[in-house]
């Protein structure tokens, strides 16, 4: 590990983010049991600092022990049955990931379609949901391979009008912008560590709403995952405190520290601090001529993603952003692959110097690829 | 967190074990990317690491994000389609654990059954699978809610002979015994981090004979867990590096650094010094009459589970042990609630030192509660 230990990256790619040197400190700090009452105290302040950041007051609120992805698979597991009818909303990798997750899980999948980097209108859902009831309806907050940011409170007023649970994917946005749990009639959410709460990758934020829970409960078969079966994972959580598989202790201690830099800064601090240097960078890549791939008006804060210039070959940019200045930013991921780059600025990631940094790399690397614009004209607007 | 950094603990129990100030160093070093070379290239160095401590060539052997049961969950999902057969060996919490697990996947489950404690012996195994036939024969290596360890040669050859793969529960067992992944031709095997690999939990090596490999590959539906699904992880561990979900990057680190820990004390020497400080303590405990509750001759040399002597309050003997000594060791689980002891000499926790702390310790809780017994007799034996 001596070639790691001087290793240094600036990350701004989808996740994950910098992480704070307060949130490594804790990483670091003594193993202790799963069931030690020290431990079990830091799940319940978990729990508590997770319902603020969910702005939620649901009392299934935890951390599941995998990445995003496994929260998502949480999420679908839990409320999913064999046979029980799914609409998942497509528009890009992980709306389609969601509906491969609920295939998994023996849903009945009917999937509403948006172009890549457009959002949904609600009309769209309500159409949906008028040609064939479902128990729930998934849609992603934050489509992390677009960087749309796509608007819930219309959407979760019509499928609740039809009965359905709201399944939302907030991996990316949950720190970084407003994700209304309890305001926005939210069911289930789930989220990652890695994004805007710059913690390391490891752990799965997820709320369920009072109506999930009774969901969960009225279910008829047991939940085909057993890692993921939440009336079992709620009982180490909740006071009973039953043991159900070993924490990841750790990084639980790790994700404590990142809630409570979250929660030092205050929730609304940080979008607004996130929205800033989008903006910044908006203004900054304008100047040099570079567009974004999300439909006008909805593009996300902390993951902008944006076209690669005719001409250029993206995987050599980050090629040398990553060996020369040591940033990272994402390549396109699916029907972008090769077409978009991902530039994060989530969390701790989320600077002015950042911003700047990278203009000022991205402008050399263009450049010696012969792509024609005024040197310096996207710093200066970015200013 | 404040508490927490002056925490200190000795961890006796059936995991974590103490970990490494050289592994808290690795887990707390900078996050980098889940695409970037560096931190693939410690993914390739943790697969070589972990062939050599399953003692496999196995191309298929990695580590799933998350804990010890998700690797579990890992070879069950990846190996069953619904309606396979599948046999079960049940002799405590963890044969018990697979068996649910094999039946939310989909597995006609035969259990074969041994009093808690006792070891299976071939006959058992060869009965069960002349008596229907199976796909896969799933069998706990080290149960660790009874402290029995499960030979295992024999059993492979009668599962091979009947055209059946084994899997093999080795959470427990992995860096504090011998696992001969290919010797014993074992299919499918699974560990955690936080036993005798003394890294924090959090991550699942996992690895799959070619045999296994080949079953996987003749799947007909698709595994039914997305975020366990090996077809996708093996493209991300292996020369593809296609993204699938991102890894726990920290947790890798540390596990980077417990593996080679593991690779410089030597495996034959680790087995030698867990056996030696089990061999210790039972002497000291056998001074003081307390007994094993696994078979004789098959006393797992990491997990020591006990007995608790008649009229001792065994919650009390705990809650004394960690408050006033700070040494954790875990209660009896599933059968043996309140019935028994489980002692940990696990990794790092298996020193000389704790055995005479721990012995000493007991003594003093013991006979607080009155317990008969020559005082001193058992670090006595114990040296």
């Amino acid at each position: 590990m001596d070639k790691l230990s001087t290793m240094h990256r600036v990350l701004m790619g989808p996740g994950p983010s910098d992480v704070d040197a307060r949130v490594l400190e804790a990483l670091s700090r003594p193993t202790i049991g799963h069931l030690d009452p020290a431990f079990l105290d830091i799940l319940s302040k978990i729990r508590e600092l997770l319902q603020d950041t969910f702005r939620t007051g649901n009392e299934l609120t935890l951390a599941i022990s995998g990445t995003g992805s496994a929260g998502m698979e949480t999420c679908v597991a839990n409320l999913i049955e064999p046979g029980d009818a799914m609409v998942v909303c497509v528009n890009g990798v992980f709306g389609q990931r969601m509906a491969d997750v609920a295939e998994r899980y023996g849903a009945d999948v009917t999937t509403v379609e948006a172009e890549w980097g457009r959002v949904f209108s609600p009309e769209q859902i309500a159409k949906a949901l008028h040609d064939k009831s479902a128990k729930v309806v998934g849609i992603v907050h934050a489509e992390t391979s677009t960087g749309a940011g796509q608007p819930l409170e219309d959407i979760s007023r019509i499928v609740h009008e039809n009965g359905a649970l709201l399944l939302v994917d907030a991996v990316t946005s949950l720190g970084g912008m407003n994700v209304d749990v309890d305001g926005w009639k939210i069911d289930a959410c789930y989220s990652g560590t890695q994004k805007c709460l710059s913690c390391p990758p490891g752990l799965a934020p997820v709320t369920f709403s009072p109506a999930a829970t009774a969901a969960m409960d009225q279910r008829k078969t047991k939940v085909q995952s057993w890692y993921l079966d939440l009336s079992m994972i709620r009982q180490y959580w909740g006071s009973e405190r039953l043991y159900h598989h070993t924490a990841p202790i750790n990084m639980n201690y790790a994700l404590l520290e990142a809630l409570q830099i979250v929660h030092e800064e205050g929730l609304e601090a940080r979008w607004e601090r996130h929205l800033r240097h989008h903006r910044m960078l908006k203004a900054g890549l304008a100047a040099i001529g570079i567009e974004y791939v999300a439909q006008p008006g909805y593009e996300l804060p902390m993951l902008n993603a944006v076209a690669v210039p005719s001409g250029i070959d993206e995987a050599a940019v980050r090629k040398r952003l990553l060996e020369e200045y040591r940033i990272e930013i994402g390549g396109g991921l699916g029907k972008f692959k090769g077409k978009a780059w991902r530039i994060g600025l989530m969390g701790s990631s989320s600077t002015h110097e950042n911003v700047l940094l990278f203009l000022s790399a991205l402008e050399d690397c263009l450049a010696d690829q012969g792509f024609g614009f005024d040197k310096g004209a996207s710093t200066a607007a970015a200013r």
